[in-house]
């Protein structure tokens, strides 16, 4: 594979087939029949490029990371060792919750690529489907087995602690996809930032309120600290409804670059908050046809049900391993029922109270910060936009300070209804 | 040096002395004399093998790791990788204090072998001054100086966030010491293990009410997980009152082989909790000579000293830094001097809560675990020794449970006054 031995980008077609002739992993997906191969470049994330190959005899997807930021540009280089990190969280991921990931067919270190399954139509992403006012009656049943599997799996809960220090040193390594979160969810929002913007004129007010809030950026200080120092458990990292693909039936969590050992609260968080603010978008999506009022009713549920759902799993879990090689709490410590139900409980609390925060952290950084939701971004009158930023930013401010006064899900969905 | 290709212990004094006749950096150390050296071994530690190497002409220190833990026996291996781990530490704590470090003249990895500064008469190790009931007026000033600036140094205070997560990466390295540390610190107290022991019959019940407190297991797993999962600074990691060696003059801190990135408070809250425990041991060492009650005072008084005089540097720096390269405040952000007071304080806080919390733990274990320490052991009536083991597992007990009630070092002094 001569042709391949450094780094190009895969953009053109002809040098994409080949690559993928030359890579038996690859050209078998297609049944080796490359005649009508259609390849379309999707990529509307942030950072790659993504292509759909599809042949008579088959499919898979290629993603290729490149060495800068691709919705920024050259002027803002990453590294593109993050299809490395990335494919390591997907493979060990999807190994514990093989239902809700894809497949890896392959993947090469030097070109920055992965082959994959392609998540076949009528799979789309997740935002787009509650931008269009769809519901997912077995989405919180499938994301609420996703979280519990992969970050219980990989904590202290289930590992021991050599095998756990092994893998955070390792991840560690993907330092610059954790400085970027860093940077674009703990700090632009909270500072003057040549890439923060909002929806000007009407949040000129609300951003600046965020940067002069000095409780809430007390508040996002600890949250910082404890994304940076806190190995728990290797979190996918960037888990918004964007990082997911759904069907009615199926559910399929996507883009794991940002992967690292960090607090499991960042995952749940990003996922919830994300939900919230699709939650708060609605009222600019509603028209005579549609008026949303099912479809929030359905996040509110799903936003309660999904954690519901992962606490039960995640506890029942820790249960089942209990006896297990995890080395956080053995069991001739933890040795009667009573107490095994106590520091569950608090553990559960203090994960919920982290969800809280990080949840509010991510909804605050996707009004003011860098990068914004089409949830909102896809609401076409300015004024109106503004009007359901504003009030997802209130809210997420509110729970940032108080999270810790929450004492269930029940209390947030509470709180999101008295906003209206 | 084909003679020491492969490890081998050097407790021979020929094989000794043949081995720095080899290595220059240890011989120019005692001016390449060798006639009339004096080799003594004087390991008195759990771990290690310590020589100290006198000639006419200059000295050394040589401490030699064995692939077991040296009180126990060749039953309970332990890597002597630890060795490479203590000389990272040491070098990297001396640069940054070395006033209170020893320098390290040489380290050889296949030997598991430092060279070191031979810390000379009257250095004698800082727990064993305690137990004489001699009082050292620079100590609270000296170590409250170590353990400002190696805390604050190898922080995200001062470090970026690449040179942090490279750092913690290495150091993940020293995982069987944090693995030891886990069990004898936060776990074998809490339940039956074959080396636990305590001063019995006396102390009978009061072990077994440890194994029994539901609440206080409950905060040792909470801090437990810190120990595991925070990587916060580069902490000694064994902090305690014999890993300490002193002069009237002089303060200097060996033995970090335990090193890793961890919570600060494990290292402030080691050595506070020893020196409460040396506290709690001067009544049983009481005697017509000498009644303890000035000693007494003296340690209260540093105990409070050193926790202040901490605090005061540790922000001293932090304000001396606050527009340098560390990553966890960022200026532009904690940007007035109200908010950076606050976030001061609330970090503060923390740290001091999160030092009570492991200081009881080490104070815990050092009674009810595997490892006893000079100052009770020493006291040769059992009964009398109870009576003080007593005071201060009762103590350390009511302060892992209480601890976030207590605002300042003041209420702690007072606390254990009241145990009189
Ligand atoms: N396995 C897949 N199957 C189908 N479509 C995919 C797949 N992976 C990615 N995509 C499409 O490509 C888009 C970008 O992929 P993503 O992994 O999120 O890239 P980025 O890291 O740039 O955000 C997704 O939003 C989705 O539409
Ligand atoms: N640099 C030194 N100078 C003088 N004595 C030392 C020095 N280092 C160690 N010692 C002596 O050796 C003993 C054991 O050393 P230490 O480093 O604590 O070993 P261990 O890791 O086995 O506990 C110390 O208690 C002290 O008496
Ligand atoms: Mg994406
Ligand atoms: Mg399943
Ligand atoms: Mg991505
Ligand atoms: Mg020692
Ligand atoms: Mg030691």
């Amino acid at each position: 594979m001569a042709a391949f031995s450094e780094f190009r980008p895969l953009s053109d077609s002809a040098l994409m087939v080949e690559y993928i002739k030359s890579t038996p992993a690859l050209s078998s997906k297609l049944g080796d029949q490359f005649d009508d191969l259609d390849i379309k470049e999707v990529g509307d994330g942030n950072l790659n490029f993504v292509y759909i190959v599809v042949g008579s005899s088959g499919s898979l997807v290629i993603k290729q990371a490149i060495p800068y930021i691709r919705c920024i540009g050259e002027s803002w280089p990453m590294t593109k060792e993050r299809a490395y990190f990335e494919t390591r969280a997907l493979r060990e991921h999807g190994h514990l919750c093989p239902d809700h990931v894809p497949e890896v067919y392959h993947f090469d270190r030097t070109m920055c690529l992965i082959g994959m399954r392609y998540l076949e139509p009528p799979h789309i992403i997740l935002r787009k489907g509650l931008i269009a006012g769809l519901v997912y009656p077995l989405l919180a049943e499938h994301m609420s087995e996703y979280m519990a599997h992969t970050l219980f799996h990989t904590s202290l809960l289930y590992h021991t602690t050599t095998d756990h220090k092994s893998a955070v040193a390792e991840f560690c390594g993907n330092v610059e996809l954790c400085r970027l979160t860093e940077q674009v969810v703990f700090s632009d929002p909270y500072k003057v930032s040549q890439y923060n913007r909002w929806t000007t004129p009407y949040l000129d007010g609300d951003a600046k309120a965020v940067r002069e809030d000095n409780t809430l950026k007390l508040e996002v200080a600890e949250l910082k600290s404890m994304f940076c120092e806190r190995a728990q458990a290797l979190i996918h990292g960037d888990l918004h409804t964007g990082s997911v693909m759904v069907t009615q039936v199926s559910t399929q969590v996507i883009d794991p670059e940002f992967a690292f050992y960090g607090p499991m609260g960042f995952d749940v968080g990003a996922y919830l908050g994300n939900l919230i603010l699709s939650f708060f978008s609605q009222e600019g999506h509603a028209n005579e046809e549609n008026d949303r009022k099912d479809c929030k009713e359905w996040i509110l549920r799903t936003i309660g049900e999904t954690w519901n759902l992962f606490e039960m799993k995640f506890v029942a879990l820790w249960n089942k391993h209990k006896e297990g090689y995890g080395e956080a709490y053995l069991p001739a410590i933890y040795n009667n029922s009573e107490l095994l139900q106590l520091v569950q409980r608090k553990f559960m609390t203090d994960l919920f109270h982290d969800t809280l925060g990080f949840g509010s952290a991510k909804m605050i950084r996707r009004i003011v910060g860098v990068a914004h939701v089409e949830d909102f971004e896809s609401i076409q009158d300015a004024s109106r936009r503004a009007d359901c930023e504003r009030k997802a930013l209130n809210f997420a401010k509110m729970l940032m300070k108080e999270r810790r006064k929450f004492q269930s899900i029940e209390d947030v969905v509470l709180a999101i209804r008295d906003v209206q």
